[in-house]
């Protein structure tokens, strides 16, 4: 039985010791106000017992962790008729997102870049009267907890500022691939990325993604197959142009965000997630990645 | 002393008999409501002598051809300060044009593409109060014309439907090239598409880029340096993809537009403008094309 | 406990009943010979017994599936240093291969790649006197079967007909990431690809990456940590652009080559593997896609 | 009448005295032992006059210069059938010159890219005995000079380190666009780069481009229409990366190389040919850059 306890205690001094901490994202002036001392560490296993060290309750914007939020819920709502609007295959360019969108008609890559979780928005705008509303209801019932909002002067941040997300929707819409007003599917979209929530909160909310759709209340909130495939996504798709990076070193499926956060789960073991603002130049959290080697390492617990 | 009569009847006659008439643009709603019948053809010479056939006096929608106006008046006003905003190389890429702007960080290629055009709308945004009134004005007084207006339903008509140029917008701003907001840039832009004139009223208003700078009134508009450099860009840029093409075939600096619209030039000898909607695929029009071919073919007149 | 002897009856019976049997590939004209009425199925399980249907005994050529074999050789060989030569990401464009190598500086993406593979070849060619032999007597040793061997005249054809490889090879010795001479390293790589084997014998040859590094003989071929990160290499691009799909569908790390063959493992548990010689237009065996995305739905013994 | 000996005068002192020296291209070793100080200006005039200074009558090696000679002479042996090998439309391209010849199925965008010029080579290979004799006789006729040579040492410097063409050779026969073997079709390319000339034979083998076609001997080469399409491909494709600025700047036909040589021309009035091996970062000489934008500011001669 590994002892998670004396795992998570080594990691987090050899993390504080030995981790860069990275750099603030700048390019959302909210988000830069944050301190990059922040971090916390929360491990949930699979019978509910947590683990958690530093800043673990404190609420963090976890960005694009929400997009996975986003397409549980879409896939929950329309099946495999997503498929159709958006792929399920790493994108691979750190240099021209943009470009890939256009030569491949306004198809994003997967849902869990941005482009692709724009889509992903349009979806929820077409199928719900009011779409934000509902994804917040679906991250609070997932955690079981109502206290999870979001921070609304991150969104206005993001939307004053995001115009290469414009660029992307607008590009899509001209494809036909976006169906509601740039504005409104950007608006659920700019707040999907400013829900604010610790990581006792983000490792509860992945608690059903690790337990074959079932949350710590024992709700089925989504059906295996579509766990199982939304896990896979979170694999080779949930780390930017790093995810062969992450795949590699940790072995987990995961996502994470430019808020710092970073989530990762072994099915049927466990949910962690790792908070520290600065990021390594793909955006991925120093020390997160850091951190998350160093527990598969020490705890030979992979998937691989 | 070339017979300019006598040849252009034969080119006329020679294109209504053997062109395609090509594929009317449908992607501006407005544009394609128009007759692929129409063909106007009209030279003006050094002189200031017309000849002129078919629907030469009707006005059709200039759409890009009008780039050069707004080009003209940018350069005019800021100089060679507008090279820091936009280049002047051929872009040649019919595959991905955001993908060159965003690989390029948001500097268009020249000025005569979309996203170029669209920085040089910007660039009037910020130097006039109204700047749509000011290129009006300009347009009027090269052609001593002030019934040249813009058709208003085509440009509500485009800024409906214009997405791609609207990405294009929103990522020249997320890469810093976009000072005004780009809802009043799109707005100059496509007023600017949407300037109506007849073959004979823009065989006028190009006068001066064949004439040293010089209006049929005798006015210098421009400089003869930044005349010639106008006339090098629309060789080298002037065609979307097929500038190679209309300088191998044709052998003069022109324009196109995808209402139809043709001009070309020889420096010092004469313009030369034909309007026919019917466009091959790359968005020049099928029987203008064929004319102009015809016609430095049998005048045996091109720059080369 | 899993009944394989039950679920591989269903799945060999269900995949000859419904999956399409594809398109022998043609560009390789040794391999355009093969009916592509073969189809084998052949499971190994971490007690080292075998269920196996249809043509599991006849050998086919492997071709991209000897990529793992190169790369383990070279991995245990060089260690870490592998790193700076190829990266371990998703290559992601169907489009344009040659484009990201040339993008990324004569950099292949990942080892699973013809370009990552050839630079493979490159180093076993300089680590090794006879790297060819060297690879067959590595691949021996993990089936302790002496009786594998390469196909000549599948390598000839290769030889003679690979200009892409050529042209990869080239590009990257052009950016200083080839220290042979190209004509060797290919020499090398056309031979790894023309290596022949049965299913039952593939399934032998990946037994240690599904046990940690020992083979069927409880030798250690490779440490645990190297299997680990082979194992999450051929799980984000095992499959060609189709390795999202893979993960997504099937849920298992693996690789597919262009003679039909796919192996995929669950470590700790099993590795499966399937020939067929038809494909699917990315590359990948039709009823191997089908019959493992079957065998996983089936056992549900995923990774995820 | 323009004053060409005044004119020259004035433009070699300036350059001179400010043009920058540039860099000598390193990366073919033989011709990086060429000194950077050497100068050479060249003009002939329609009537067969010339003034010159400098190392005027030095040899150098014409490198990409002698791509318009490849060129002429496919096209005078096939005629228009060239144009379904290799495309007349700049390739705009700095960044990714494989990228694009892969996009467009092995078809170079015009033939004076490299793979275009491997091209026209491949033509010349099909249907000559001996090639590489036949454009030596080709380039010997056109001045009625057989002094004209090929340099074997750069030559065989090119062979050695041509890496990136041949891979553009190969990709090309991948596409179907190479008949003969790689290897036969980058030896004719290489000797053709090493032809030597010095500025006076420059001008005199250009002289007939900008004379309909007829050499200082009066002898007719090719016919007019095709010597303005050269001409025009000239324009548009002549300078790399910097098509545009050089038509923006000098207004004139022409085409540079790598050994420092420019040559330009106006039709009916003179071929100008400068020689100063430092080059800026696009590859065109420096100084000769800087000495033609001054003559034909100072002349006031271009075709705009």
């Amino acid at each position: 039985m590994t002892d998670f306890n004396k795992i998570l205690d080594q990691v987090y001094k050899e993390t504080l010791a030995n981790a860069d901490t990275g750099k603030v994202a700048r390019y959302i002036p909210e988000l830069a106000k944050i301190s990059n001392d922040k971090f916390g560490l929360c491990l949930l296993d699979a019978k509910g017992s947590r683990v958690a060290y530093g800043d673990w309750e404190e609420r963090f914007s976890i960005q694009s962790i929400s997009k996975v939020f986003g397409l549980a819920l879409a896939f929950k709502r329309i099946g495999n008729k997503l498929w159709s609007r958006v792929g399920v295959e790493p994108s691979g360019d750190p240099f021209n997102h943009l470009s890939l969108l256009e030569l491949e008609q306004g198809i994003p890559r997967n849902p869990l870049i941005n482009a692709g979780a724009i889509v992903v928005c349009d979806i929820l705008v077409s199928e719900f009267k009011d779409a934000k509303k509902e994804v917040l209801q679906f991250v609070r019932s997932l955690t079981n907890d109502d206290s999870i909002d979001f921070n609304f002067s991150v969104a206005a941040s993001e939307k004053a500022t995001g115009f290469k997300n414009y660029a992307a929707a607008y590009l899509m819409k001209s494809n036909g691939n976006l169906n509601n007003p740039v504005e409104t599917v950007l608006d659920l979209y700019f707040h999907l990325c400013a829900l604010e929530m610790s990581c006792s909160q983000v490792a509860t909310a992945f608690f059903p993604f690790m337990n074959h759709g079932r949350c710590t209340q024992n709700i089925q909130h989504l059906e295996v197959n579509k766990i199982k495939r939304i896990n896979a996504i979170m694999l080779t798709c949930g780390f930017y142009d790093e995810a062969g990076e992450f795949a590699f070193e940790v072995g987990l499926p995961g996502k994470s965000g430019v808020g710092g956060g970073i989530v990762a789960l072994l099915p049927q073991q466990f949910c962690i997630v790792s908070w520290s603002p600065g990021l390594n130049p793909k955006g991925n959290s120093t020390r997160g990645m850091y951190a998350l080697e160093r527990f598969t390492t020490l705890s030979e617990l992979s998937i691989f």
